[in-house]
């Protein structure tokens, strides 16, 4: 690493890459990833699980409308951790491949296919200038012929597939918890147990307000997505003794 | 926070990361909303309640001209802070939405549908070059389906709903003030009470001539946007005992 | 407000934030404005008063070019403070504006619309990049179904209404004028009283030549544009003992 | 007028606004005006005289080939000082709009009309990135409807009529002893001598070699530009005891 | 080599020359390549091998996704090393240069047109401007006419053919190991066997867990790509004594 | 003229007016200009006569490739010194457009008609950005209705006449040479020795070999361009005794 | 020469010139010819010669994918010498010309016509903003009705023939062997004696392997190019005792 003012003459104008090989626009907007709360992603055999913490600027906001979860397709969703409005714009894109994909081949998208043109799209944000790279870390979770899978897209627009796996603040931490308590055999139950534990790490256990928490599941069975109602996470965070009051009421 | 010089670094061109993961351009428009006079809405069951104060730069200026408070559609109303000349762009492209929406699908837009229309506008300004972000923040408030929508759209380009909100100069006060006084069961008529209140807090409660507000509603009951006038906004001031002699007469 | 160093930081390029939230090309575009000399506008319930001061550079040249009062339409005029040049180019959208309503519509452009088609287009070179903000303030003052308006837009993009309004050198002088002594029910006659008084402020009331006043009025009953002569013009400063022999001659 | 370094800053890229409200690179266009050699415009009620210096750098170089006077139209011509090399394309600018006129509306184009259509022009060249301003000064003489007209075009895109006008190099001296000596009863010859004195204060009144100036006029009567023959400005060089010999011959 | 100052002066904006005739941003995005894990290319007479380090940030990735090996046609393979999302770009490049060689000429593409059209689209990103260099190196091997190829393309565009390369970090010291070890008359099973060996040198030959390795080979008789399963690769380590332990189990 | 540090601020980007007006990029294109080798154009009654001094960088080179006169059309010949690659391209310009007048107008280009588009072409390059001006300055001669003309180009763009002139490396010299011995009754033989004893000037008359000078003439009764053979141009250097032996044999 | 901070002020953006009149970016790229192994070429009566040397960065590379030689047409080869990757793009430039000129005018393309559609594209780099001049020299040998012709292209776009001429590196020393042992009387066979001579003069005459050279000639009777087999220039260098053993067996 290099002092301060070298690290300047790399912020001008376009990416263009250090003397020692790096892209600093491309690190910088990781730092953007580190900025914005987690989203963990499970893979259990039984499907995919993807969960997020919704943090609240005052209990006057609607945490539902902090936007960490977004289903994609049927059988696709997608948990972001970063930059808020750049999310938004790769989940258009990922939208649009998805409905391009069914209209052109009339079958639905495989979940690495559409991992793979949104990391294409990024990529072209690191390369051509005129424009700075996207700030934010996606998990793509999805069934594909019965199969769960879960991938990860970074800000330099790399591709990659996990079992588990944590993005954006406190990312080591998490992390770490996953490979510790990560089986092989967990049901979908089991997945989201140990996303919500994953969670709370950080925050020493302390646990979350139901509405803190964001999850949802795509079911191997079923290929279907679906949004955990507020009960069922208040339920799962009482089993765990995570529950804690929210400052929404 | 890092020192001058480096801030100046990321000023240069194109809204770019700083080694830390900000985008600086899109921080310093959140200080252009900070210099602009607050707004503030309200969401209760009866309504959404938008006001704002106008500041006037001479006795001889028409307040009314301050314009703070947009009526989008029937049912839906902007109220802004900030750049006053950014905010009339972002107010034609959510009128656009609406009447392209109208004419696309023969019903009216959205309240959150047209937020986010207008908050993929603004994203776009902080990506890509040639341009700078938009500085001004807006609240977005409507019914949709007979229900009171109330939303909050920042420089990122970052959609939020809110129970009640301020956005502006002396944010931080006001939505203080906000939070601890809301209560999910109040009227319209308290809504309004509540929004003048709030925006008298950074001014010691002194007060303000009728005209010194603009206040608007949309009922939930007949969905429709509404400009009160300045003889109401006087009744609700003397009310409150904070109507002070303006310096236009 | 910052020191020397950092104030050139925000000069490069395009029209951006400065950490505290202000478009410098913005306020340097202002500056522009202050260095033009003052016009005034009056808007009585008679009709609206336009009045600029014309500086000669030489007794040669013709004080009649110096163009500072412009008629855009019958029934609309625009008075002008600044960059010369500019204020050319903005006239020029105006009066297209104008054209282009009355080709589409049938009918005459209403004041407050056109003053905001203009300001629309102000805003555009603040934003965009590859290009200056306007230096130029201007004044539009007109008759709309028989009610006299008078607007102001500045370098930002801003409208205004106002009662009486000065822009240029010596503003503040002028509006303090302007605010002491502006009544509500003055008539056509007093407007332009008033409008010479104030313009008369800063040179300590030692008065103008005939030729160094530009003056035009536009009726509120017959709805009509008309510049004064300058024997009018002549015949006012004799009356209110503020004729100078001009250099002219 | 600041320090060294921060006129550097304004000059970078496009022409922008410094603190003050200047356009810098406007401002050094102007200067370019002045290291050019000076024309005159004389406006007699006869017509309008024409009349400019033309160095010669080599006794072998034909002075007719330094373009200061340039036919228009039948009815108009154009001295320049300054940049040479611009002032050919606003000549094409210029012939371009007569041709338009005369092809659009059947009829020969106005001396102002023609001269706005070129002030705008430049104007552009002053706000919009990607090239710089014309470094150019112009006097547009001409009849329009018998009367003789006067204009002058700055590289700011600002048009002012005169009466009688120096540009160029030396122009305060040359101006002043037209003021001077300027009567609104000249005819056409008086036009003509007043312009060679005003052009021969600059060098004491050592005078002129007949190549040394170049001279037209735009007769009222006939509303035809012609050029002098070198025998009638050595004529009027003799009679005015101004005629030096030249270095041509 | 020349000091930290001068070699800043070279990383603005596009990819120009240096004093001493090179180009920086070519030169820094070599060393992006050394940032990624090394590739290795033998050629024998019985085929091509291609083999790539595998590297895992966690248990929990998939090391199957991590792309190092990439089927580009049935008788073409490319190993990548470096910035992986651009290797992607050029692995699109090269698929789509293969299928346009079906189409229109109904053959196969040859090994060598295929990687000289590749380098020619890395050349143009080091000349035109608003763009920055790929910052990945390509091994291209293939059979073409039963003759096994293999060639190299590095940042700068330009193709080399080699009987047996290293790319990617610790090159020296693996491209050390092919240099005393190769031998022409290797089968494809030594070729294999060697390809490991060298890989296995920077890590003083404590060898790889059979995931942490990607072969393939591209057979001369047959004409094929094949991906060696993880079982074959295992016997292979066990057998050259280089077999350790994953961390994904 | 001022400091170092000044001039380069000038540099950047486009070419722009520095605070005294100058365009510092056209004045470094005039050094560009200095550094070539001398140019000679004598106009005589008899005709036009260009010469040019033909440097080796080896005797292996083929001093006839060293381009410095070239045939524009039947009757119009072009001499040029500085950037030789540039002066091709402006000679592209030149013969395109005597083409063009022949295919539209069927006749033969003017020479000051040819001049003027090639500079309004080289203006072009000094005011819009993205390019920088020529490097070079050309010598224009032909004949026009029987008369011989001769122009120069500069790299503003300037068009001027000459009775002979020099361009090129020791111009002032050259010049100086011509001034003193330049007679208006030269023949095209005289006019020949002429050029050569100028071009002699700098080298204190030690002469040249025949291959070191290239000389065409413009005859004004045939109209044609011909160039002169190295044995006609020996026997001049012998006649001037001026002929030295070439480095080439 | 100056100093290196002014140096640096030149290597900004586009290719522009210095206060001397030198376009910097184009003396860079001669640096990078230097960079590069020698090229020779040589003309002879009986045809033309090109030689390369060839070096290897392993006796693992394959020395004859190092492009120096490269047939253009049946009749014209090119030689190279400087950034590989741009050479192949003028190779191809000049590939394209050879075949339009067959296509267009049923004619195989002249050596000089060739030669200089390529530096015009060359020259088009060094003025035009966005891109970087080639680093690359060329030499264009060929045969023209008979005629054998030898041109070099250097960085700056200018065309020049040669009877023998060095490119790249030590291209002083080598030229110089050109110049001392070089004779119009040489056949081919000669002419390659000299090439491969002046080749080993930088090393000393140490010699080289057969595969360190590469050698083509176009045979004037012939008119067709032929690469020399390795074997036969293995014959050459021992005949000249010059052969070494090389490292790649």
């Amino acid at each position: 690493m290099q002092g301060q003012n070298q690290q300047q003459a790399y912020d001008r104008g376009i990416t263009i890459f250090s003397p020692d090989g790096r892209l600093y626009q491309v690190e910088y907007a990781r730092e953007a990833v580190k900025r914005g709360s987690a989203s963990v992603g499970v893979r259990t055999p039984e499907g995919v699980v993807l969960a997020a913490e919704r943090r609240s600027r005052s209990p006057l906001m609607e945490r539902d409308s902090v936007e960490k979860l977004h289903k994609v397709d049927d059988h696709i969703g997608i948990a972001s951790a970063g930059h808020v409005a750049d999310a938004r714009q790769l989940i258009d894109v990922a939208r649009r491949e998805a409905q391009v994909n069914q209209l052109r081949y009339g079958e639905t998208i495989g979940v690495e296919t559409l991992t793979k043109a949104v990391t294409d799209h990024i990529q072209q944000y690191t390369q051509t200038g005129g424009a700075r790279p996207f700030g934010v870390a996606l998990l793509v979770g999805g069934v594909e012929n019965g199969e769960p899978r879960l991938f990860e897209t970074d800000p330099s627009g790399t591709p990659y597939e996990w079992k588990a796996i944590a993005i954006g603040g406190n990312r080591e931490e998490i992390q770490s918890h996953l490979e510790d308590n990560y089986s092989e055999d967990l049901g979908l139950e089991g997945g989201i147990d140990l996303a919500i534990e994953a969670l709370a790490t950080p925050v020493d256990d302390e646990g979350f307000p139901a509405e803190g928490l964001a999850i949802s599941t795509i079911d191997a069975e079923t290929g279907s997505y679906r949004n955990l109602e507020t009960d069922e996470i208040a339920d799962r965070l009482t089993e765990l003794d995570l529950l804690t009051e929210g400052d929404d009421e």
